[in-house]
């Protein structure tokens, strides 16, 4: 006898708190999209913000929509909603650049507040463009600093007084395996070490608390579970007890402190604005500040209640459903340690992901061999994630992965 | 007798080769638009563009638009359009990023090409977000580099074997006035230097020819006499013949030679693609793209005439209509020495400005005391330039910019 039949699914679905949230999305028919932690959906609010920006404000009020529409200060006003889902306050959020620009900020930031001390410390599980921008970094500073990686599980005992800065993503981009922020962050601040949090596979995901771990330094993605649009603009913070210290070097003129004024010297501006730099993308930034509003209306409990639920249904249906077929669930069992994914190992991992592409099971691969779902709790239902298992173990039963047509390898997986 | 009337204007513009371009922009009724160099117009197909790329890439393909739609490599493709508007190949330019941090990626790797040449030479009327950049570069290295600012006019002479790089914008964004790209290109590299040239008010303006100038790094704004919509990511330039030893700090997985790899160490791209950093925004990148498409049907031979004969035109008119009313002109009266607009010195600029945009005769201030005009051939009408000095006279006569409201200060001016 299964654990549970599709028809206990369809009640679950019936009864979900969330439920109403899926028709803010447009969701294709006929796709069981387990990619929302790569790229979220069109809200449909979305669209309309969108064309009404581009219509009225950039065709009808052009150049006046800096002032009219209040494009000049969007990255601090939508900076602001953002802190309300990661538990910092308004004036500690700026929406602007790539996540990877934003690392950059704040990591020469961090070094010059920390004089003596040379190490970045991050962990080899860490998304990769955050080390490449330290590299960058400390290719630019001529060995000045020093990016030192360890394993996952050994951030804490590696940290010392060398250490300027731990750099780490809370949830791996690839395990799903979440690190404990509070935990952590007060082990760097007993060692006199900052800590920079990339929450760029937290934030939309679960409820996120920076002043409750005492955070200094994040930066975040608008584009996963934000569903802010394809490469929406990223975020950063800087705790307030640090923006007053606080120097950035890509010191554009939008970080002024009066950027109309032209002066021929940079002179920073007395809050968050300082970690600004060029004029941000405003329809790009448009489309995440109307996905944010979505999100705001959102209990993020009831987020994280359902985010369990799914992965621990995803996890038990690939063990009763894909037993012998040679996947192994990496992602943590206990859900304390998990963020809102599913991965799982698999030899023959891309092929499998394109066979399930085909099928429309939308999902990720990740070199060398992973299978990544996420799991995103507004639109996505319980029997979604049944139907996805199904198909799964049809093309293992099936072998229909084997096709030659999915081994092939596409410029982006 | 004046020198022209309102209907030999209107007999130009009959005659004009660009005027079937004016009904490929969303231009509002009743507005003289004269600030098409600070946010150029809405091309009609833009909307259509970026509806498409919202519901069909993002809404129906979802993540799948990396590839089915080219999103991975928009910016090397948008990069390849641009280079045919500034003389330069498809592979040495790139859409990405801002401005601003695209010129602290290409002064950070042009001091790496120059060692023991500590100086970055600009002028004092160079836009100050360039300047920033480089003092935050500069901040970064404690003193190992120098920004060294001389007089617009000074800058052949001030090259010495102590530059590294002779930074400027080509077009002054306050008097319009040109630098000679090639002169300053050839002296700078009898020197042992390298340019880099800001070609945020030129491009689309009139025709630019970085290899014919033998130009070493350039970059520019898109949103601008482009039209790639507000906050449009920009674009640099690095000629081939540096690309090999070109490396840039700000080095995200967009620029590692296989991003998909997930490597821990970051490797170069073997190409342009090597001065990318982060996920771009790929809503707005579209906008850019469909606007650089439309300037591309453009004889930019044909843009220049019009634009020397529009800002002649406005010259003339400013000299023959304003005479005693208390202004100079700052642009060059030699079509040679400028960009396309033309600038007036007042004492009271500021709220001469806004009277003339509460006449929608839109236009910048630009402190302490220049009224700017751009001249954008594409969409403007020589009857236009006619109807604006004509409001300025009346404004001038009429006292009307005496009005209270119009002495307070907006945010942006």
């Amino acid at each position: 006898m299964p654990i549970l039949t599709r028809d206990d699914l369809l009640d679950r679905d019936r009864e979900d708190p969330l439920q109403r949230f899926r028709d803010a999305f447009v969701m294709p028919e006929g796709v069981l999209y387990f990619d929302g932690n790569s790229l979220g959906p069109l809200p449909k609010a979305t669209l309309e913000r969108i064309d009404r920006a581009i219509r009225q404000e950039w065709g009808r009020d052009l150049i006046q929509s800096w002032n009219a529409h209040g494009w000049i200060d969007l990255s601090v006003r939508t900076g602001g909603k953002i802190a309300r889902l990661i538990g910092a306050s308004p004036d500690e959020v700026l929406a602007c650049d790539s996540t990877s620009v934003n690392v950059f900020k704040l990591v020469a930031a961090a070094i010059r507040l920390q004089p003596g001390r040379p190490v970045i410390l991050s962990d080899t599980e860490n998304f990769p463009t955050d080390l490449y921008m330290v590299q960058g970094l400390c290719g630019l500073l001529g060995g000045a600093i020093e990016l030192r990686l360890v394993k996952e599980a050994e951030i804490e005992q590696a940290i010392d007084s060398t250490t300027a800065l731990v750099m780490l993503t809370q949830v791996n981009y690839r395990s799903g395996r979440r690190h404990d922020m509070a935990a952590i962050t007060a082990a760097a601040h007993r060692a006199g070490a900052l800590v920079l949090w990339d929450l760029s596979h937290s934030t939309g995901a679960f409820p996120i608390d920076l002043h409750g771990a005492n955070a200094d330094l994040a930066v975040g993605c608008g584009y996963k579970y934000l569903n802010g649009g394809p490469g929406a603009p990223a975020f950063l913070y800087v705790a307030k007890r640090h923006q007053h210290a606080f120097r950035q070097p890509l010191s554009g003129w939008l970080g002024h402190d009066s950027p109309f004024m032209f002066d021929l010297d940079y002179r920073p501006a007395q809050d968050i604005r300082r970690a600004q730099s060029g004029t941000p993308p405003i329809l790009s930034l448009i489309g995440l500040d109307a996905a944010i509003d979505l999100m705001l209306e959102v209990d993020m409990n009831a987020v994280r209640r359902k985010s369990i639920e799914l992965s621990s249904l995803f996890m038990a249906l690939i063990d009763e459903q894909c037993d012998g077929h040679g996947f192994t669930v990496v992602t943590p069992r206990e859900p304390e340690q998990r963020g809102s994914q599913v991965c799982l190992r698999h030899s023959e991992g891309y092929p499998i992901v394109q066979a399930l592409c085909a099928r429309r099971v939308i999902c990720d691969f990740r070199a060398a061999d992973i299978l990544r779902f996420g799991l995103t709790p507004l639109y996505m239902r319980f029997a979604d994630v049944w139907d996805a298992v199904a198909i799964l173990r049809e093309i293992m039963q099936s072998g229909g992965w084997r096709q030659e047509s999915f081994q092939k390898r596409a410029a982006v997986t």
